[in-house]
């Protein structure tokens, strides 16, 4: 029974599938005023979201996200067995404060801007294995706390080189649990359905299997470009995830990934290219579609946690929802480095978690 | 079936207990000069491990656990299905860059010091449930590099108030599968009886259950008392594991906590006296036991991922193999703080999470 989940060197198939029973989007401003503006739940005015510090912010939306998801499939806390989550803060602050008067059991994950996979993951493993009934997922960034992080105070109003992406303002969350069951309903079913049903108007969105991502190093030393440093661990997870399940890129209708920009696409079509796929009908990136660069300035595109975290959330969920899309690959890419590895001369490597989504019929 | 799993409100009991095939524990000098220093597998002099940074120090002790727990089990990195693991530094960065070569996917994780038992509690539901054969679990810290990320450069010279602990430098290493099969042994499972023989002498050393802790802050400000800032949340999750399994606590041998120290332990056992345990038999702590105050001028113990990490792989179940200890509750115990939170004021949350460990004979 065990190794008919474990599928070719680092896939999971899930034979009775994890279902996505509740979601929510909280955005900054500038997200809101993007190409997605109009998908998200929730757009706050104010950056700092009623908070004194940039990392008090982050907690907030965090808070914000958790609320709105539990709220829109018609939980409670309590109802909720595990809470998954991690941001690119140093010792994850955002979660922690963010989260913790929840009082919901909690597992810190890190996995830089591949976070949102990796507690998807994660929680789809868990809720399959009987471990749980209910996970919520989720993650975060904040433009500006990331930048007082990762690079140069606001205030010097540093120039950004071309290559740079713009880190996205927004905390994204989903429940995952089992999918609701049709026959004999019990009221506690009942209400599960209701749930997915509002979350999910008709079909229901199940995780059919995970692709666990390797840390991937080019030697790319370049902070101010992100997407180089990501693109060969994107490219790695998704040929394991094609080779793994032997399927054509085909098989999807999207490939997404999390925050390539612009020229951390190109890369990856090209390794994969070189790797005998062409992914170019199928790929898309959480990064590219989020802001429109040539109203907003934000050059390679977006990042953060919170890009692929609130295009999954608000858009791509939803795209899903309403039968235009049917199976997405998911694919939140990270580039491992801190403020210390960057300015110590390390690489940047980079991590990437693919995550199989599938719209069906309840 | 998966009702059975879940236990109480934030427990799993484990129906086919996963077993601790390898481990490994690699200390610093100091480490080694204290009380456990036979115990450990691998003491470095060299207080960089032949690195040019902290952070790399740190990752290459990581990777040396790793190696070791690998060979001292038999093993190839390929025959690992996940990493599971962390460590204190901002964004992970002793984890990437020192398990990066072994090129196994990996979850990243942070629970401050209680990411040992993060990541124990994670890899044993994975395997459960079939995701994976073997997964390493592991975990650092370091001294050097702990100072610099979270108080003072150590040239300063800085007084430490009697409160305070001193960060462990050592990396612990566990692999956990499943427990090798008695009847029709092929091949593959001779090699890993063989294996878990090796490392466990006679019993088995199992995962009977887990249980996950919430993050508690009892608005302690002060990051040169992490005792008292954690003390609560190891006093909850004693307290949940206690109630949840419907124990005494003269049901473990030892109740181990990760790094409460001296100041620690006494509120946690004045919190669980108050709440009806009263555990003063049992509780050992690992931060207690690593190091001799009166000569190593450790003031209140030893802290840090790293502490729990080598005190379990060398020390505790050492004991458990000799037969010394047959159930020991192993409790490590973070501090949710960063150097942000803590300079803009914020509290220092605390998290533990318990893990069930059980010897039984093959």
């Amino acid at each position: 029974m065990a190794e008919q989940k474990m599928i070719g060197r680092q896939s999971v198939s899930f034979k009775n599938p994890p279902c996505i029973l509740g979601r929510a989007s909280v955005a900054g401003s500038k997200e809101g005023e993007g190409p997605l503006g109009s998908f998200f739940d929730y757009i706050e005015e104010d950056p700092k979201f009623g908070a004194d510090t940039w990392e008090e912010a982050e907690s907030n939306m965090q808070k914000k996200a958790a609320e709105l998801a539990l709220e829109n499939a018609g939980y409670q806390p309590k109802d909720i067995r595990y809470m998954i989550a991690g941001d690119l803060l140093g010792q994850l602050i955002a979660t922690s404060f963010g989260l913790m008067e929840l009082k919901i059991p909690m597992f810190g994950v890190y996995g830089a801007c591949s976070t949102m996979g990796e507690s998807m993951s994660l929680a789809s493993m868990l809720v399959e294995g009987g471990f749980a009934d209910k996970i919520l997922a989720l993650t975060s960034s904040h433009f500006c706390g990331a930048e007082k992080e990762f690079r140069f105070p606001l205030q010097y109003g540093s120039q950004r080189p071309l290559a740079a992406t713009w880190t996205v303002t927004g905390s994204g969350a989903v429940i995952i649990g089992k999918k609701p069951e049709k026959p004999e309903k019990s009221e506690k079913q009942k209400k599960e359905e209701t749930a997915a049903k509002k979350c999910n108007s008709n079909p229901y969105i199940l995780i059919k299997g995970i692709t666990t991502g390797k840390i991937v190093d080019f030697g790319v030393k370049d902070s101010m470009n992100m997407g180089a440093c990501m693109a060969p661990a994107a490219a790695d997870v998704i040929y394991q995830n094609l080779c793994d399940f032997n399927r054509n890129p085909n098989y999807y209708d999207k490939i997404f990934t999390g925050d390539l920009g612009y020229i951390g696409q190109r890369i990856l079509l090209d390794i994969l290219k070189e790797r005998g796929y062409d992914i170019s009908k199928q790929h898309m990136d959480c990064g590219i579609e989020i802001f429109c660069d040539e109203t907003q300035d934000t050059h390679s595109g977006g990042s953060g946690c919170g890009c692929s975290a609130i295009t999954l959330t608000g858009y791509i969920l939803e795209k899903m929802h309403r039968r235009e899309w049917k199976r997405i690959l998911f694919v939140p890419t990270g580039a491992l480095l801190s403020p210390v590895s960057f300015n110590e001369g390390g690489s940047v490597p980079g991590i990437a978690h693919a995550v199989i989504l599938e719209a069906e019929d309840a």
